[in-house]
């Protein structure tokens, strides 16, 4: 009998358990028409991933382990959930429930990560073995959550003290016999990362010597995205991979890769022992697209409203948007001021036209002469900084205003460069419910433009504000460049400071002049209380910017600078 | 010979290495010159607490361990500083090093503290034992971090495997004589903690049968603060707790409880062993004052402007920041609308005088009308909140001109309960770098309001902004109660919410309308957007709205509405 296990990688939003437990038993019925005898879901699915604190509210994982235990399925399916305590001081479980022909907690979480983007250690108390499954559609089934499978193979950045995949290999030689080991993943995107995740389901493979199959997390939650791209790995490194992105189930024939099935759109990708695979631009760019449409449609909202003021980093997060919620639901909004050409126009509206979203001229001089009027005598004593900071405020005001107005969410447009230096204002272009580029680089924001002009087969961004020189336009003839170093090198300081973690010296011996380094880390630590106040930003590279885990804002003494 | 150990209440700044290091010196300096053999600072004292991802940089962990080695000093110190890892793949340690007669790691921590405000587990290896430093000063002490001590009397959320106490305890059954056990603290406060210290240390005196020292950090680290009191119990219960707030050495006598001295302002408070302690609303002023004034001055910040409505809030900020930077540092704009009373301005202006603040008048009439001519069309046929909002925002866009032309910080004036309901203004009145009052309830802001005036013997918020009904002044006529219930009533639900983890059904059965706690959850539930982009509030609460541990933004769905 050729035994069929399906893997159900599907998107479901946080705290809406019994609408995660309607998808589970959708796709399971799905994943059994078509001939699956046992499904997995991903990690933690019931309440969706991260559920963070509402693991602390009293009665929810209670919820959720009951609807867990109560799904209703023609196939058995092990179930990702959180489950309950094992008494008054001590913490809930991230856990794993057979559902369906019969019901019982099988596992809870070994290893529980804490550090970048996982909090595990905060919300759950680990496990001390992993499970197993017996009997569940004629198979005896080893079970692993996510990161339980990633110490061995030494991927993980700290040693944790046990290593999950082992204590199953020592049970095989003491006799226990299994026909497959699951994993149960909610394992994060970050570019580059798929090579990683099919290197750590291929060691495990091979230690166990028996198919090993990985469930992953599709979709984005707030700052968090998943790629899916669940993957089978046998033990002589043949692998089959899910598409990324999209939601769907791979239905695994454990004695023969080339008879695996993929319920869903686009196709699986089936790898030889050696073969590699890699996401280049254009996984960048889905992740940006599903982060924001994912945000809004998790959280009730329809339309977008943005600044567009003929820039790169606004043409950007346009295309962004109208591919995320249809541009039929975008607005972008011109706004010239006194120190705008009219190139900022022509570029914003070039833009807009090519995507078909809702383009409004908004011109901001009587406003901003007004505004002037008013605060002549401080405008005129202080620091001018405060002049270019209202312009920007003043333009935050009018996209606010249109929010509101309309019942639609603004976007802030800035990226990871600008926002790292300070250069930006608050509540003003950082104004806005989520940063789609606010964890891409310049340069990549360059790259992404073009990589979506292709896809779309349409100059969405044109030549001109591919090649015009960056430009804040909040002063006469202002150019990034007079307050910045070039975007090539800035980006590249950044990259090697935030996600390379090395410190000024060994960045300058990398041949970066020292001023500019020590100029680009000083602003970066002065300009952590903007972050700070950062709308939520889809993460994609190695590190972004701290939510949770930051710095303290007082932290600006000697150190780094 | 009476052994004297001076505790080291300090107040480091994160990230200092060298200004902390030069802080404990000049404290071992004086407790030295005043009979003390032996000095003990506060957790992490070299980098101040908590140092959160300055951890992870490279070499900031090996910095604080080696200026930590090579302290001068005339006595010994058991100092308190980030200790390098083990290994390549292993984290650095939360240690206690011994510097001035001899060098050497004593210890390092053992229960890492990762809920609420902690993250330990995220930065930290845990150690498996306590430690002694030997024939230190003469003595042998037990040395043990923080947390450590909590276990023993029950007094953390969830229990830990080990009990370092109980271990030192132990060690004596098997003969090993210890004249005192000390704690390095970086305690934080909340309302009404300091009880629980006390019980803490007198638990562990009783257990271990000799004397109990706990040095706790003091001051404002961005939203934490440390309230001191340092303590000293016996075996029997008797106990010397040092003032609050204030820096200083409790020079503990341990043959005898009322020979000890307090080095600095105040003065220790001597507990028979059935007495308590317990903070008032003077404590919670005093916290809100520090909090403030520390930010700034750790931040390099001078100068506070702030928008005066002639409401409570603004009116008890003014004072806060009056207290926190003195008054000649404090602007308070009035920003009169078409909706404002003249009592708004009246008011606003008797509290300004009342403090010795700069007052400047600013009416936005004319702002306003330019921005409602510019966005006629939009304002005249969307949400009405748009233009509601509009007015706030012109008010946060004249306090941040007042701000960036004059180098000051922008203050905001919201409370919790405002800030729970959503009833506010992003990028409005929630502008601003800090936001002194954001996890005080409505009633909170009355009652420190109250406080404050009796401190300084004058009615800084008069009797009008104290007693006339809540109104944002946003449209006609409005008032806080057409949106939201009464305030007492508003802030008991919160409150039972928040901090006591009640749902919407127990918070009912406490006699509260159902339909009215349904709608506040459900307001809390849908504004927390706004929340992800607050500024730092100092915590003086069980439980303040999340930084690092929020619930996704997403998680709307069903759960609790």
């Amino acid at each position: 009998m050729a035994s069929k296990i399906a893997l159900l990688q599907i998107n479901p939003i946080v705290g809406d358990i019994s609408g995660n437990a309607s998808l589970i038993s959708d796709f399971a019925e799905q994943a059994s028409q078509s001939g699956a005898s046992l499904a997995v879901t991903t990690e933690l699915a019931i309440s969706g991933y991260p559920p963070r604190d509402l693991l602390l509210q009293s009665d929810f994982v209670q919820s959720c382990n009951d609807v867990a235990n109560s799904l209703k399925s023609v196939i058995p399916i092990l179930v990702g959930t959180p489950v309950p305590s094992h008494g008054e001081r001590s913490l809930p479980g991230n856990g794993v429930v057979r559902a369906g022909d019969s019901v019982r907690e099988i596992t809870r979480k070994q290893l529980l990560p804490t550090y970048d983007v996982f909090d595990e250690a905060r919300y759950f108390e680990a496990d001390e073995r992993p499970g197993i499954a017996r009997t569940i559609a004629g198979l005896d089934i080893g079970v692993t959550i996510c990161e339980d499978a990633w110490q061995h193979c030494g991927a993980t950045p700290n040693d944790y003290d046990s290593d999950p995949i082992a204590q199953i290999v020592e049970w095989g030689r003491q006799g226990v016999v299994l026909d497959a080991t699951v994993n149960l993943s909610a394992s994060p995107y970050h570019a580059n990362k798929s090579g990683i995740r099919l290197a750590v389901a291929r060691s495990a493979a091979a230690s166990l010597n028996h198919p090993f199959l990985l469930a992953n997390q599709v979709g984005g939650n707030d700052d968090l995205l998943f790629d899916g791209r669940s993957v089978v790995a046998w033990p002589d490194g043949t692998a089959v991979v899910a598409p990324a992105w999209v939601e769907g189930v791979l239905i695994a024939d454990l004695s023969n890769p080339q008879n695996c099935i993929w319920l869903g759109e686009g196709e699986l990708t089936v790898l030889n022992p050696t073969d590699e695979i890699s996401d280049g631009d254009e996984g960048l760019l889905d992740a940006i697209i599903i982060g924001l449409s994912d945000y809004c449609r998790k959280s009730g909202i329809s339309k977008i409203v943005l600044g567009l003021s003929g820039g790169i980093d606004s043409a950007l997060a346009a295309c962004i948007a109208s591919a995320a919620v249809g541009a039929a639901n975008v607005t972008g909004i011109s706004m010239p001021s006194k120190h705008s050409s009219q190139h900022s126009i022509d570029d914003a509206r070039s833009t807009a036209e090519a995507l078909g979203i809702e383009f409004s001229l908004q011109p901001i001089m009587d406003l901003h002469n007004a505004a002037d009027t008013a605060l002549a005598e401080l405008l005129a004593n202080g620091n001018p900084v405060a002049g270019e900071n209202l312009q920007a405020r003043l333009r935050g005001l009018v996209v606010m205003a249109h929010a509101n107005a309309n019942g639609a969410m603004a976007i802030a447009t800035g990226n990871k460069s600008e926002l790292g230096q300070g250069y930006c204002t608050l509540y003003g272009d950082m104004a806005g419910g989520y940063a789609p580029l606010g964890d891409l680089y310049k340069m990549e924001v360059y790259a992404l433009a073009r990589e979506f002009n292709k896809r779309i087969g349409l100059d969405a961004v044109n030549e001109s504000t591919l090649t015009k020189p960056p430009s804040a336009e909040l002063a006469p003839d202002q150019k990034d460049e007079d307050s910045l170093p070039p975007y090539p090198i800035l980006d590249e300081i950044l990259r090697l400071h935030i996600e390379g973690g090395l410190d000024a010296t060994e960045i300058t011996s990398r041949g970066h002049d020292g001023e500019v380094v020590r100029d680009v880390l000083t602003r970066l630590a002065r300009n952590e209380h903007k972050r700070w106040q950062m709308p939520p930003a889809p993460r994609v590279s190695m590190r972004a910017f701290g939510q949770g885990w930051r710095q303290p804002l007082a932290a600006r003494h000697d150190w780094r600078q």
